[in-house]
């Protein structure tokens, strides 16, 4: 009952096979590796973007922070939600990355920028000529920090207020399968058709061991991000373990049918929880991760029996910590569905 | 009437005399100038504070960048209000010299922290072990970027809450001279016996022509203190014509004269605008600081007459933008009330 | 006949299936999982360092530049020989992760600093106060950028004078395990009773898929580590995967029978190709990398074979590049004799 | 007797008398004070540069590692003499703010570098793809720090070098004036006619207080400089007095004179030297700064009459350090005679 994360889970099988036969034999170093040329061909066709360029990172980190300097200048802030993985989980990755470039932190109920605050935080920003920050990015997550799912209409209506004001869009996509999984958009719809300049598109998280593309649609940043990969210590010599990963993710639409089995599991897990009569949550069930909150002799029993997931700092509207405590759960691919009624009776009590 | 800003005024005679003086003849560059040792002398009585290392910069700051680098190390995040001029005025110097450590913003109504905002602040980063930012100093502001002032008890509690969690203490006080004008209280009181680690002691705004001393009061950070000085390019060669004007600004306690100078201009200008009758204020004057609205005949007046004021991007509560804009105005020592009733009357109209 | 690097072959067998037993089931992220502490005990058995450190990154650069950021204040400059991979090959990572310290060069022919050399330069700096940089750790590469191989002798002769200016050592041993196979040193012989400080220890190029790690004999460096492996997003969060790796390489010395089997092929090599007659070298075969001269009809039949390997940008001494062009070749542990001898016979015409 | 350096010495009476004049009354901060307009408007005719943007700092690190930044990526390496300021003398302070770029150092006998030693610098970087440092700008420091000049042929031949590579070019021209009074070229004739793109023109240390203009030949650069000045902590709020000080420098060839006066005053101190019999030169006294050698008892007559000068770390060639130290000597615009004849008679004891 490992519902911590998304990143507890095993590599799914056709992807472990697709590093055992990548390891048949000889490849050239750094990038230039067979599979890397498939996997470019792949991404282009899933985007129906044929001059994007894609270079892969192995950290859901490294593609952030390395996007993120590619966009902004060091005098520049990057806009983004509270909850942003970029603001709360990177120990300053970012700041590092772009040279002493900061955020400012839009308002974000349930982790969803609106169009007006990320218009209020810009106007709010560059009014102090060289005094204050300059102007930069917009970085969006989906799905989000808190499980919520931007559809492709909210994430155009964030971009164009972006582009009102020339900025560009960065889409922190660690779960991006599962987003499309939940809205059925498809990659190109989601992404450059809605302004989005650069994906961090995430693979660790959904089956792989550790593989993360980052897709420039503009392809003339590819030289200067090529430079800050190994300028970062994120090129890798063996690269094409990490192509192969990643062919083998894009392979027949692994990728989206993986994400599937997740929000599937998400689904039937919040259905179960609410069953039970006694939890409440955060928000309906997106995507692949919920909260939720229920008694602490739930949380006891769970915990005697075994299983894993994070109690959230976070609470409840009205709950009281005396009585009531709040889960964040994250199902993969590979959560069966006796782990989850197991979980779901365990709560029951 | 240049109600400005406290930089836009003159050199005060005594300091100008200082820096003609210190040109008769040759001395030792780069700090260790005859002036230099005086000024330390100076500072540490003072500050009654025997061990204290000072050094001299010429920028605010300089003053501040330095001084947080200093106490800050770049997976951290320093905990100020969001007025605070490193947050918005500084063009993310203090990232960059910090090595991209970041700001936590702490609520700051009329830009002063209360104890519980920061707590709370505080107690939100360093949850996630390793993930998120790492506690660093808390930055407080005094006279604050709203006029406001913290008394001696407030800073200690702030200091208070900082020392429970064994975080530093940096006091902006590019306008120190200032707040001890209006709270009467001593320099010791108000610093390290509030629990102040590090001082920026500001002189360009009251008088001086540009010097600010950081004071260190834990000697232990100066070595350091000085390499990051000279690598930030803040080291002068002819260091003695900063000296000379920071010894003849604290003789015979100029300093604090020419805030209470610009203290009582500021006082004599919000009266005669409250006795105008149509004039609110975003609070109390408390320094050299003062934040008002009236209506745009009354800045129309004032503009005609060649006045030099800054309107306030923020709002009063209840005022109607079409009607009334707010001024932010500033007086320094050299303020006249000629000049302040002058522009009080073209207020009144 | 890949003897282009020793990261372009295949990842031992059972290496590979250590990886595919680590993904039976789950495990906690982030380097708690269980195959760590597997890990950890290794290193510390092996090394005979009961307090060490151990962390594990997935490149060697990153091993690199994360270790010199530990151990060098953005002040100071390391000491290291030019043809260090620190300098050369790491586009600036060393700089970057170390907030813009500097690299100070030292004598090296054939890729070796002695210590009379660095003595020199480490006399050069810090003699000009807060001006010049100030001095920083002694960083040496085993087995060199050239193949040639330190004895533990030789980099106790540098630790000391290191240890006599109270600089700190790091030990670059991407080629480590050959560096021990050639000298027949222990690994505690060749570290940290030669007075090595940090040691970046290689598996990548010795038959891992993506794995070095990082062992800090002072434990104290211990956590700053994990902040800055976390800041510059190196922290896997499928970590188990890394840690799988590592533990088969330790397990049972897999890791230095590769090195020897490495070694022993560039033996053959060097012995095939001066028994030709017609190849010159660098100097004595060391380790598992050689430098050799011979004609261009003998480059061009090898490159109509398809054999991989660098033509490198130096020259050997009374060559004539219109004649002789010089080869870089390097053997992993999947060199086989069939291969070798091929080559062999390629240049012999 | 004060040979130290020529930032030991006085201001020119009529910068200080500028200085009192531009105190009275009021200004605007931040650099678009009256005065700046008259400066921008000076150089633009001094160089006949009509499109050039200039911008004021108050020290020569300053004006370098702003103008570096400006002008190089943080993957790329400058090109430099080793006894460069910016090298030796600036604390880490370019790669600070270069963000971690580096420095790749051309051999330079008596500090000047050679075309082909150049040329050969810059074919060794770059040659290893997105491994190595990229190519940056090429600087060049006239008058040099051994006290030689370039002239403007040879400028041009370098920067001939580096726009064969699309490098650009940066001079340190702390001495810059001193420098043109040497070889009696035009400002321009030096600058932009030789290829030069950015200046770093000083001030300090030929007899103003503490300014140093930035010229940017490309005026596209401005905008980016401004930002890096403020962000570095380096723009002036009492900005006036920069400007104040460079206008009165700049007026009737003020700033030639005093360079005039103080090779002058070199030239008599090398010719008595000379005529001692005992002493040995460097070289050829080119400007305001030379190094010769002479036997301890002359330097202890000197200290004992108080005489201001440092002791060279180098040696000439063929000297006994036993018998003979080497002195660095620098003359400024307020060198007597009287004191240049003392200091001869002492040597000559």
């Amino acid at each position: 009952m490992f519902f911590a994360s998304d990143n507890t889970g095993p590599v799914h099988p056709k992807i472990m096979q697709a590093l055992v036969a990548a390891n048949d034999g000889y490849d050239m170093p750094y990038g230039v590796d067979g599979p890397m040329e498939r996997v470019r061909d792949q991404v282009r066709e899933t985007f129906e973007a044929p001059e994007a360029e894609v270079f892969l990172v192995a950290t859901g980190t490294a593609a952030n922070v390395l996007s993120l300097a590619t966009l902004t200048q060091p005098w520049q802030t990057v806009f983004c939600a509270p909850q942003a993985h970029i603001n709360e989980d990177e120990c300053n990755g970012p700041e590092f990355y772009m040279g002493g470039a900061k955020l400012t932190l839009v308002d974000a109920p349930d982790a969803k920028m609106t169009p007006d605050a990320l218009r209020t935080r810009i106007e709010g920003e560059e009014t102090r000529g060289v005094h204050g920050p300059q102007r930069g990015p917009v970085s969006i997550t989906n799905v989000t920090e808190r499980g919520t799912v931007y559809s492709v209409s909210e994430i155009s209506a964030l971009s164009e207020v972006a582009k009102s004001y020339d900025l560009p869009v960065h889409l922190d996509g660690a779960r991006f399968a599962n987003a499309l999984a939940t809205t059925n958009a498809s990659p190109d719809e989601m992404t450059w058709k809605a302004g989005v300049d650069v994906l961090s598109f995430g693979g660790t998280k959904n089956g792989c061991m550790g593989v993360e593309a980052v897709v420039l649609f503009d392809p003339k940043l590819a030289w200067e991000f090529e430079l800050r990969r190994k300028r970062g210590a994120h090129l890798f010599s063996k690269h094409r373990f990490l192509s192969a990963q990643m062919a083998a993710y894009l392979e027949d639409g692994l990728w989206l049918q993986l994400a599937r089995q997740a929000n599937a599991a998400n689904a039937r897990l919040c259905e179960g929880l609410r069953d039970t009569g006694g939890v409440r949550f955060l928000h309906e069930p997106d995507a692949n991760m919920s909260f939720a909150g229920w008694t602490r002799a739930g949380h006891q029993r769970l915990h005697e029996a075994g299983a894993k997931y994070y109690i959230w700092e976070g609470q409840l509207d009205g709950s009281d910590p005396q009585e009531e405590l709040t889960a964040r759960m994250v199902c993969d691919w590979s959560a069966t569905d006796e782990n989850v009624d197991q979980f779901v009776e365990l709560v029951r009590g």
